[in-house]
């Protein structure tokens, strides 16, 4: 790892980890057990104190900082963020990066192998989990790794709302929750997109009814278009003018349907390289977690009764130009809080990158995550002395 | 037509009038003759002073206004602003509707019989049409018509742009020009947006590369996406939630890929209508006409430039929550002719459809529009006395 920069977390190796009772679901059916794919970066101290956990969004994993070779030249995807001293230190912290379950890089998932079916791929057999799901699984994770309490849950768009759930259901265990780029549930309209991607993927032909690679294929026509119509809600019309205007690829009108346009050709790529490297039905469970996450739904639509149970610290931060999870739907997290007078620091941050804002190092986003984690000790109102297992040996740093 | 509102022209009968002379296109590419489908409403007078173009957008027709029959229960697409005692009042105007070549309501498009091919469908063989030829091809309707100078021609949304391109084409033959919900030319975003409805199509594989009617099948798997991913485009968030909010098609999850929320359905419905009377081959040109318009192009990307040669007075019209073509693409066109000291009115309007208000009788809008339009003598700075051919026979009212 002597190549790697000075502030990367260097070379990381993820390690799986089984865990083999039943996993009983939100949609009421049972995993049998399930693994689970995790990077860690620094080292976890005494007690367990100053454990971070990264929560992944929509097409993210647990490779979250470094690489995983001398050769490798694409680190992880938070690895603007997460390193020695960077905005979450690795120098203090202990920083746990997971694969959700329901995922395609390792975790159990719908690529995974089915043992109630001779084990074939899931596929569609996979169950639609959750938010609150996956924060279960976390949970299970912390006890497995020995943290009584994290630091701190960190995590942007999807991964905001399992900080968020976390906040909610296992109050005692974290210190600081961190949503950034993220609401409390999706409006109509989101819902309406993440239908368009569903529907490119089910109607695709190759889809087999999700059992596509029983059948030796992949939708990945539907795939395409589902990643092209998410990418296009991820940057902002601005973003795109700055990046592509009206930049024609051959200098002029060609009159036919290939590419015309600069942006058309970015489009595409973008599509194409992501169904070599994602699952279908994968992309279907995220889109569908997305969906159903709704905290305040079993409080009565009330969100303030559903974060009133929180004890940790928040620091909620929106980004001037996300028009997916625009700056007022962080806000709705912000008031009940406010309402409720718990602690919340908010920041909407002016940036051009509109809802992908939140994997860039932008000075005033990475310096408010930075001070709000503090140090691992006593920067917490509810800092606890919790009585912590030693970690186990199972989790280690470039080994 | 006794059933129909008073004020509504009644029941109506489209006209095909057939064009005999080869049209040649920008793309350079040349049609053998052509044939158009027209609905005209009101009486033409003795000068044909009073005659109005009606220009449609993406999925419109020549069918803007009144019945087809005594039992059709769905008016023209614009029947909210045209009829006796409307804003475009047909009492006192001749109001032309027609459908664009390329297009798939009767004039000449990809489903019409090819006479360079055995009378076979078009197909994908159908020429790549733009703006500046639908205001070409309307030119020639005009001088059919005896129509040497409308009183206006009027446009929303692609609409809009077939007004403007009327403008800076053919400066002498319009004296009033009403650009709804448009825009000088497309951003990044709204190309990228139609890149996605044209791979939806272009990837299915009932396209067969265009030749599906000689097929026996069509791609509705792709247009059923490529309209719900435009449809999410042309109503707004705010719209969206107070249609549908959140709202259960069951009243709980069902954890699965059926239909969970109403807006799901709403637009499943919406893709599914929509397929079963639209071409794909002319949903790909319509979009493809979108992105190549762009009237600065030919004058060193000068807006000021390109429409510095009209002499008609410019009523521009956008709406509050129009997210595709948003109020600031009107503000450039807007800003373009102050620049040249031309007349030009300017309203935005505060309204809740986003892109789809223009469809909409919203009273500041239609009372607008009524004024600009003003009487069919005498309003016009350029009133012109210009001579004028009997309107021919062949469009009648009514018959």
């Amino acid at each position: 790892m002597t190549r790697t920069a000075s502030d990367s977390v260097g070379i990381v190796t993820p390690q799986r980890l089984e865990f083999n009772a039943p996993l009983v679901l939100e949609c009421g059916r049972t995993l049998p057990g399930f693994a689970l794919m995790v990077e860690t970066y620094g080292e976890c101290n005494a007690d367990a104190s100053n454990a971070i956990l990264i929560c992944h969004a929509l097409s993210g994993h647990h490779h979250a900082a470094g690489v995983h070779s001398e050769s490798d030249t694409k680190p992880g995807w938070w690895d603007s963020c997460i390193g020695p001293g960077k905005a979450i230190d690795t120098r203090e912290f202990f920083v746990v990066a997971l694969n959700n379950i329901g995922g395609c890089h390792g975790s159990t998932g719908p690529v995974s192998p089915n043992p109630e079916n001779d084990n074939r791929p899931y596929g569609p057999d996979f169950p639609l989990v959750t938010v609150r799901d996956w924060v279960k699984v976390q949970s299970l994770l912390a006890d497995r790794l020995g943290i009584a309490c994290w630091h701190a849950v960190v995590g942007g768009s999807l991964g905001g709302m399992q900080a968020l759930q976390w906040a909610v259901d296992f109050p005692e265990r974290l210190r600081h929750c961190v949503v950034i780029a993220s609401t409390p549930k999706l409006s109509a309209q989101n819902i309406a997109f993440n239908e368009v991607a569903r529907q490119s993927i089910l109607s695709d032909p190759d889809f087999h009814e999700g059992r596509y690679l029983e059948n030796d294929t992949a939708p990945r026509r539907g795939l395409i278009l589902a990643r092209m119509v998410g990418h296009i809600t991820y940057l902002t019309d601005d973003a795109m003018k700055q990046k592509f205007g009206r930049d024609l690829k051959s200098g002029k009108f060609q009159y036919g349907y290939d590419v015309e346009f600069q942006v058309e050709s970015y489009l595409r790529y973008q599509g194409e390289q992501f169904s070599r490297n994602f699952d279908a039905n994968t992309y279907l469970i995220m889109t569908k977690a997305l969906d159903y996450f709704d905290p305040a739904r079993e409080f009565d639509e009330s969100l303030r009764e559903a974060l009133a149970r929180a004890t940790c610290r928040f620091l909620v931060v929106s980004f001037s130009t996300d028009w997916r999870f625009p700056p007022e739907r962080s806000q709705e997290i912000v008031d009940a809080l406010i309402h409720n007078r718990q602690s919340v620091s908010y920041i909407n941050v002016e940036a051009d990158q509109g809802h992908d804002s939140f994997l860039f190092p932008i000075p005033r986003y990475v310096n408010t995550l930075r001070a709000f984690l503090g140090s691992a000790h006593g920067t917490g109102p509810t800092a606890l002395s919790a009585p912590v297992a030693r970690i186990s040996g199972a989790i280690n740093h470039e080994n």
